[in-house]
């Protein structure tokens, strides 16, 4: 029987964390004047103490390693649990949500996702609007973590190839990770402050550059407006763009680029191939709404650059209604939050990386129709991709298109009609934000829908996030056997 | 270089026979009175000349052999050239097509898809009505021995998993094929004349079962009304639902069941996966509709069956709207478009046994996270399948996905509304039939679509009838080096 009390510390000890930082929009709110900084106090006194108790009854469970089973354990657990405490904000204070909105909005929140149950955002607290934030915030480090900690270890979806050599025996884990997790860490809190200094220099006030800023590096899309970023039309959409460009690239050649190198960065396939495809598609758009609507360039070009890299990078932040954009742009931005960005940053989807190497893949079995004894490999980067990865990434991609299409069905069986259905699955196991359809409120949010639809959706959001594989086994009765 | 000889004997003889079977819609044109049989006797003698020239030109090609290279070309060239001699009557005579329509028809007509370009099918005279019947069942003739003896020595999209043991060395397939090709022919013609019988025994006119029975065994699906099968209502739909079940199972067993043997069909995993899931979209559909719109079981049972099997087998005839039927009625109906019948027969799309490989094979590479140094293998039937098989049908269903998302937007840049585009994208890459959108006439017919949407389909039916790497492969340049 697997030891649980591993995976209890650490839970607890990041539940502790978490109510900690309670006390940043308990502290906001007071500054405020809003008598709501009480609620966060309480929430964090809650949260603190339970994540004590956690890890003091699991303190048996200290140690430096981590076994492949409770690596999986944990990742799952974390994001199952933290939204119970980060929903208690929500629950207690205004918006007062029902546990099912709360638990959806703290889970959106975490895996970075964006969808909101609130129908006012407006006139919320300020810090229950930062608290939004910072969900998305710990959710995007809590992920760069995973990601170049944990998948690479747990083979999940081929992350297995990003493998540093440091990683290959497990008893190592820990004290290597704790030197990649904090360069890691310096390049996302410095990427944060340069962004919100960078949207205070284009025109927003300090309290929606932190905000902004929070979920643009986290790819997160949560707003403090109804009207999400159409409330900053013009520069600060240009640079929003380029951070949330940055936070959806490999993290590691940022820490490579730090130390002088530049190469790296430059030459990875992945960058290049997620640059050029963004290009792309604001390209085709670009020209077919000048077409079509004879829109004016400049204008145009703003917009549809902010609205693919907001869709691609899987942010999710809204300037425009792009359902008026017509069937054609509509239909890109769809097909690019299927995309996603690239492995080890904060965005979510399929990723450019598995493409690449799907393709490939593609490639090769047609090759192999006409020269079937020639030895024919998959290819990235100019080198041979062991089969064991490729089979992977393949199986990933058709598992991510499988539940897709699974959660559809699903999520019509709770009533939603076939584009909110369509729409709300895409958004919630690709992480993205926003969803269409008769059931959407005003401002976008998901208020309205069934309960089941909810649940349904922070179901999806927790596995897309996880991506799928590493969620999914802790299905099969043998993995709490072995 | 390729030698192309035996390739254009092989077509020229297929245009001669095709040429042949125009002489059937002369005479049914004639034995009704009408002046239309001309029609049919010129483009006859057109198409006649054009294949015995053609056969001619090519004789030195004619040999006992082709090779793998050759079987590519030949197979592709076959779906590519019949429909520019079968498309003739649509334009010479009435209904008096530009190519383009004509052309669509035909192509539709041969890859047994059954989407039509003709607005009124009513008033056509009965040949040319018969003519769509006749092309839809010399294209799931076809289909059946390119599937039984072409594909698996092709190893397209691991049907190389239904080699028989005489085919291994090439030089064999065309004797051995004769023989499986000869009970093949004799299985598929007596199901025919039993559904003709059938037909006429519920009701049908003699007409009517002869065109309903050719383009059900073919699983084609054109029908000589506008209101298609809706003109049937009543016993012909439990008839036709059992006749469209028998065509979308492998005619292998058939032919193992004539010889006296019933374990095979019963045994295999295919066909009890198809009827099982089958079983369970009409269970569900039934109780939604029984629940929402409180209709009576009987009639309910029987609609469903009818549209769940003809969706599922890729038919598509519709005896109602089913777009009235709710969204989670419609979405089990997309999706079962999108899975098909069983391999080696005539259905279409990605077939039932992919989706068992496919969910094995997400099943070991989940299993293998956590236990990654036990041999986990495939099984299929019970017994190991090999990776090369596995690989490439995990390969064919990521290719079908990205090429039907790639057909939406490019269908989606011709025009089409967003629903328009994903539905007939939908029923030209799985060659299931019925589409809908603003731009779909009364009669369900494409002919308001423009050109290059027609011309894209036309492609997209003809990519997905073959199983979409056999066509792709000639896109390689090495290909031809080869
Ligand atoms: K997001
Ligand atoms: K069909």
């Amino acid at each position: 029987m697997i030891d649980l009390r591993p995976v209890g510390y650490i839970i607890g000890m990041l539940t502790s964390v978490l109510g900690l930082t309670m006390l940043i929009p308990a502290a906001v709110d007071w500054g405020y004047g809003s008598a709501h900084w009480m609620i966060f106090v309480e929430t964090a006194t809650l949260t603190v103490s339970a994540g004590l108790v956690l890890a003091i009854a699991s303190r048996d469970g200290l140690r430096r390693t981590l076994s492949i089973q409770q690596s999986f354990v944990l990742t799952t657990a974390v994001w199952l649990t933290l939204p119970l405490f980060g929903a208690l904000p929500f629950m207690i204070g205004v918006p007062h949500l029902g546990l099912t909105d709360a638990y959806f909005e703290a889970m959106s929140g975490l895996t970075t996702t964006g969808t909101t149950a609130i129908e006012h955002l407006d006139d919320l607290p300020p810090g229950v609007n930062l608290w939004r934030g910072i969900l998305q915030w710990l959710g995007g480090l809590g992920i760069i973590i995973v990601a170049m900690i944990f998948l690479p270890v747990m083979k999940v979806g081929g992350m297995q190839f990003f493998r540093s050599e440091g990683f290959d025996t497990l008893g190592k884990i820990l004290p290597r990770a704790m030197d990649i997790s904090s360069a890691l860490i310096r390049i996302y809190v410095g990427l944060t402050i340069a962004c919100v200094v960078v949207y205070m220099a284009v025109g927003m006030t300090g309290f929606d550059a932190v905000m902004h800023a929070l979920t643009t590096l986290s790819t997160g899309g949560f707003s403090n407006y109804d009207a999400s970023f159409a409330t900053y039309k013009g520069a600060p959409e240009y640079a929003s763009s380029i951070f949330m460009a940055l936070a959806a690239m490999p993290f590691i050649r940022f820490a490579q680029l730090m130390s002088g190198n530049v190469t790296p960065l430059w030459r990875d396939p992945q960058v290049r191939a997620f640059l050029r495809w963004m290009g792309y598609a604001i390209a085709v758009i670009v020209i077919y709404r000048m077409i079509r609507h004879e829109a004016a360039f400049w204008p145009t070009l703003r917009e549809v650059t902010f609205n693919v890299v907001s869709t691609f990078t899987g942010t999710g932040f809204a300037s425009e209604d792009v359902t008026q954009w017509g069937h054609l742009a509509f239909t890109i931005l769809i097909i690019a939050g299927l995309i996603g960005g690239c492995t080890s940053s904060t965005a979510c989807s399929v990723k450019v990386f598995r493409y690449l190497i799907l393709f490939e893949a593609i490639k090769v079995q047609i090759q192999r129709l006409y020269s079937p004894h020639r030895l024919l490999r998959v290819h990235y980067d100019d080198a041979p991709v062991e089969d064991s990865i490729v089979n992977s990434v393949v199986a990933f991609f058709s598992l991510f298109i499988l539940t897709y299409g699974v959660l559809i069905i699903a999520l019509t069986f709770t009533g939603l009609e076939t584009e909110t259905a369509m729409t709300a699955a895409w958004t919630s196991i690709a992480n993205i934000g926003p969803a269409w359809g008769p059931e959407i409120t005003a401002n976008g949010s998901v208020a309205k829908f069934p309960d089941s639809a909810k649940w349904l959706m922070s179901a999806a959001m927790c596995i897309g996030r996880l991506e799928l594989m590493s969620v999914l086994v802790l299905f099969l009765p043998r993995f709490w056997r072995a």
